[in-house]
């Protein structure tokens, strides 16, 4: 699934974080570490899965035997290490980590193998591994840029054929389900989520796809995304089921309007609470400032979500390579929501829009 | 997704589990302890939601203001405590566990919030909530078990379905999206997983589909499963695609005789190593003792692999009410594989067998 890439190299630069915060090893498990540094996913099942990568030593992915020939060996960038059902894999971890003062751990790792190495490893101090992957994995490359394009061309052209379809008289059940079926027609490896909330439960951001039946007047916040060799999709936009009543069209346009915003505040310097400011500025100054209960969007790359975050207090810098969403909502409790969620990449001089399809109210029938 | 239960009753068991363990408190987040205790699925994502348990005092359902809306409160078995985009949720968690010596923490709580909270609750001692959570968890219900013999039958469905099938001329990934196709069809709400290993392939036992095209002779192990109303399911068959070889054949054999010893193994008293033996005796005795290179189960429940586990070295006694998987397997690498996979439950006199569609080698074309 993963393409590949300079795992070697990707290694090195995470050796050289290490070495500035005095990390004798870092230790990676289920979630995106083991992907973007080893091209290979972990199964988040109890046989535990470790890639460990010593200051100063090669790196070392410890598996449970029966995974190992899944394994594609990278060009040398790490050994392969299998364990057998009747060994003990922290044992393990811990001989191939040697003597450690700190160790980094990633940042799914479960709490169960944490606690264990913890025990094994009494004299070695653990920090989170973020300090390091997020560094190097919220800088995307341009093989990275391309795959999210990619990702994010394929929802387009999902949203483009659902403005083709019936949404009245149809379940949010049945339309999640379909578009499902979209996403992996236009080449996905998964179509991980979709959100279908319409009328009242549109004013939930995280719906769950109910049996609840879609009437004439509804707005339908329609947020799916999948995975596309390894990199993720994730779009939203929101449709109507025929005339949208003034007061819906008047807060799309608000929507509209601040979502605009927050596209043109991105620049390299620009930082993810000024992103998230401009946004939730139009919002506010319409009056619906209670309405916007979410921030304005999360980095994305071989995770749906991960660094930068596009929200207050986040002070950190935009740089170009830096991927993200921008996806300001409002949300009437017990009435209607909607959401514009676009991915973008910060540029050299601005911003470089990954999804493109129409950011307007979408009537359908 | 969940169905109703006793929840306040689970969570009363576990405090008494909890007294007995001297823990004050306990802390759950990602996989399937919030789904058993609390009715409701934490996403695996950044922002965290976690059930405190206190010994002494009520629950609490620390989740994300925006997650808040899709919650059941199941008949106030616990409180449900929103937190803000710009809140600290590890220090509310930590307020409400209140002044702990012991705290029990999710196997699956990323390492993330388990560093935040050691540092947070610097006087606490964390250790794994799998002491409790295990007891409870691998005790079924007649209600559980109910849903993991319809989970079971549907399954069985896609098994009869695919006895129909032409698996020769197509590839692996096809064959992988038409079983997933089946799985949705029988009512399943997740089809989590489909493994489908052809020819060689066939002797990797978590092998990923691929594009390789089925051909004439070739076994094709077809291991799948999803969930069904928050139940998994997870059965494997082996195809043959037209006569089978007499070498294939015979091995064939030996692995229906192997499982069938594993399920007449199973009954309250014997052990999960007990089980495990059985099967392995057969396969032993007849010469393929090197390739049967994985434990004969794992339990079953809310997720796909938990206790009790079918291997060496575990010595708990099975009780009625425990459910989980036979499955040994034969590989030999480079040439074929083949694996027969059923969900049992133990019974007060011996077995309930959960799947039940045809163990023999299934010719196809």
């Amino acid at each position: 699934m993963f393409p590949d890439a300079d795992y070697s190299g990707r290694l090195d630069r995470a050796r050289a974080l290490m070495d500035e915060r005095d990390a004798d090893v870092m230790l990676l498990s289920v979630g995106a570490d083991l992907p973007y540094f080893a091209g290979y996913e972990a199964m988040p099942l109890e046989r535990l899965t470790m890639l460990v990568v010593p200051k100063d030593a090669g790196a070392v992915l410890v598996v449970p035997r029966l995974e190992a020939p899944r394994i594609a060996l990278r060009g040398g960038a790490f050994e392969v290490w299998p364990w057998d059902e009747l060994d003990d894999p922290v044992g393990v971890v811990a001989r191939h980590a040697g003597k450690a003062d700190l160790a980094l751990i990633g940042e799914q790792t479960w709490s169960r193998f944490l606690l264990e190495l913890q025990r094994t490893m009494h004299r070695t101090r653990f920090e989170s591994a973020s300090a390091v992957t997020r560094q190097l994995r919220m800088r995307k490359d341009a093989a990275e840029i391309e795959l999210l394009r990619a990702a994010a061309a394929a929802t387009d052209r999902v949203v483009a054929a659902l403005d083709g379809v019936a949404f009245g008289g149809r379940t949010e059940r049945d339309l999640a389900a379909e578009v499902q079926r979209l996403v992996m027609a236009e080449g996905h490896d998964i179509a991980s989520f979709a959100i279908i909330a319409s009328g009242p439960n549109a004013a939930s951001p995280h719906h769950e796809p109910t049996d609840r039946m879609i009437e004439e007047g509804d707005t339908v916040v329609v947020d799916f995304g999948g995975r596309w060799h390894g990199y993720c999709s994730d779009t939203t936009r929101t449709f109507v089921v025929g005339e949208p009543s003034p007061e819906i069209a008047a807060a799309h346009s608000v929507l509209e309007a601040a979502q605009a915003a927050g596209r043109a505040a991105v620049r390299p310097g620009a930082t993810g609470e000024d992103v998230d400011a401009a946004a939730r500025k139009v919002i506010d100054a319409a009056g619906y400032g209670d309405h916007f209960i979410h921030r304005t969007g999360h980095g994305i790359g071989l995770e749906v979500h991960e660094h930068p975050y596009i929200v207050a207090g986040n002070s950190e810098p935009l740089e170009a390579g830096m991927t993200f969403s921008i996806e300001p909502g409002i949300y009437l409790p017990g009435r209607f929501g909607m959401r514009i969620e676009d991915i973008v990449a910060c540029s050299t001089d601005g911003i470089d829009e990954l999804n493109r399809s129409p950011r307007t109210l979408h009537e359908v029938s």
